[in-house]
């Protein structure tokens, strides 16, 4: 870890408060990978598709439990059929939260409390699908993992029926676990979905608001809710499965949240300057969807005169401004980059992830054992497909 | 219980197997009163008085655990709040299943038990809004209980994101609870969700399909898994908190299952022979919306020529068929009636109401102690309010 962190003093855009922390020496998100070693994202992949091997068991077994109409979407949507019921090859995403969930358990418990986690594992992948049913319905998003949303091909109410099914599943497999931790774990996951339902509201709220009216403060709150949520919750329950101490607990749904923090920002950085390459995704697609991301956030609030300009840019739909798209994406991006929105984000991310190696240390204090949750949050914060 | 049952043999229409049964002697849902007594609906009365009294703390106290906009959205439902946030005087219902709760643990288990159960109680109701809540927006209904629908208020995606919350605040509410029954209610409530999920989702395509493709068994399905679910849930709930033998927990589920069926039989009367000034509906409004109620789909099931003439009717939208309102109203409620349907649906809630009273006998033999159970099924089954 050391050699990738080095101790610095950061003061980040938009008022956000000073904050001793570790920064690393390359911006998040752009390095460049120099051979095989643990951050590399060889190891997080392997442990996501030993992760897969465990879970996806599990998984099934629950989704087949369901009732015909219910099972139908749900094998759809995590792509185990088409839309006409045969069977599909199955993109059921990376599965990160299952991962956290079980690398935690053997991180503070070993192999036998990452083995007693897999219905938790597969718990808080259910929920997670669960919010990804029910958002694509509320943004009306019509692709997911490369296919048509649940909703475009089942209609707006079985998928919102079998996003609810979804949820129940999750919290029926930890009742049904005789585990000792599965009650305060089920407890946590529910306090979990609650929140994400606060975060997905904050989030409509927020794309709907003026661009003067929009705080850093409450889209920071707003996507800690949304997105760090569930990723400290998987990691929580992982070490509630390991039997840790309330306060490790605590540590590890800490490092999930912020490395959660620091996976959006970058994601957001991504959104807006990523190689349409290797996002897939046109270039600027967040800018002409006036999205209000985090670095977006950051430069509307900069108090600088690139500010201005942006929310000028801004507060006419994309394409209406007289200008060729590739001319409006570049002066939009430029206006963000000049208003500090990307340099905050790339600081706030890295001073993230800071602070989320030092609860991991916290709670798994030696560094081989750690290795595995290290290995996550550096490929969640990095990718960029 | 013997004074208003008579022994008696029924074949429904419609061809549900013959079951030897035990009947009302008046057809359900058209009983005047004879003086008070635990049949009159004040026994019922006072029990769901007594039951708001003890569970609207709770569930109070669980809504304002809730972050603000998915409180102030709960509050607007329950009728706890205005839309603009000033208190209401509150109108949440019924409150019909928290009361099986209650009264099914004290049925089984006396006073104690009664008090251990209130946790439970307010789960089942917000599970129940819940689902009301998402019902509301898929069926796009703009009433409920005398007010706009919580979509027309806040969205769709709020009301979305918290019926969501409410579903995961009922799971928390039970894991939270140290009472020895709270792990196999929780396991039990979400397998009820995922059957209330199948429900809705075979009426919405019950609605849709043909005349001539609908099943009277399928209709009956839908209608348990719709209504009979819930509430024999809350019934076995009742009876886990009093630590009843396991087929004592299934007798309460099956009276609760039995008597919700007999309460949506009779409800589809009211739906379309029911006195406008006391259901404050229009006349036939269940015709009206072309709707597949269980007494339309045992009529079209009939194989009868009434049969063929209601299909007919059903087929062209109301109003579209050339006649006043008043007499296509009149002649598809007569051609329901000729077809069998309206003595078909009594006949067969009074089957399910006697299988309702001979599992409730099986788990509360003691008259006294059932009394209770037994008045709530009463007032369910005759409310045409």
């Amino acid at each position: 870890m050391g050699e990738f962190m080095t101790e610095t003093q950061q003061r980040p855009a938009g008022g956000r408060r000073e904050t001793e922390t570790r920064e690393r020496r390359r911006p998040i998100g752009t390095q460049t990978h120099a051979g095989p070693g643990p951050l590399d994202g060889q190891e997080a992949m392997a442990i996501l598709e030993r992760t897969r091997g465990s879970v996806d068991p599990e998984l099934r077994a629950a989704i087949d439990s369901l009732p015909g109409s219910m099972r139908r979407i749900a094998l759809y949507h995590f792509g185990w059929e088409h839309a006409d019921g045969t069977p599909a090859a199955g993109n059921a995403g990376k599965a990160i939260r299952p991962a956290l969930v079980l690398t935690a358990a053997e991180a503070l418990g070993g192999p036998s409390a990452r083995k007693a986690a897999v219905r938790a594992a597969a718990a808080v992948e259910l929920v997670h699908n669960f919010t990804l049913l029910h958002d694509d319905v509320m943004d009306r998003d019509t692709t997911r993992r490369h296919r048509p949303t649940a909703w475009t091909v089942f209609g707006d109410a079985d998928a919102i029926l079998a996003g609810d099914a979804l949820q129940a599943l999750a919290l029926r497999l930890l009742a049904e676990d005789p585990h000792p931790a599965s009650t305060g774990a089920a407890a946590r996951l529910a306090a979990c979905v609650v929140e994400l339902c606060e975060g997905q509201h904050a989030d409509t709220a927020l794309e709907k608001r003026a661009c003067a009216d929009v705080g850093l403060d409450e889209a920071l709150a707003m996507a800690e809710a949304k997105t760090g949520a569930l990723l400290g919750c998987a990691c929580a329950l992982g070490a509630l499965y390991a039997g840790a101490a309330g306060e490790d607990v605590e540590a590890m749904d800490a490092f999930g949240r912020e490395a959660g923090l620091a996976f959006q920002l970058i994601d957001d950085v991504i959104g807006i300057w990523g190689d349409p390459r290797r996002t897939g995704k046109p270039a600027g697609a967040d800018l002409a969807a006036r999205k209000k991301s985090l670095p977006v956030v950051a430069a509307l609030t900069s108090g600088t005169p690139a500010a201005a300009k942006l929310a000028e840019l801004y507060e006419v739909p994309y394409g209406k401004g007289g200008m060729a798209a590739d001319e409006e994406t570049a002066r939009t991006a430029l206006a963000v980059e000049q208003a500090g929105g990307r340099d905050w984000a790339q600081v706030q991310a890295a001073d993230r992830m800071a602070r989320a190696m030092q609860e991991l240390a916290r709670a798994v204090p030696e560094p081989e054992a750690a290795g595995g949750l290290l290995a996550l949050a550096e490929f969640v914060t990095r990718r960029s497909t």
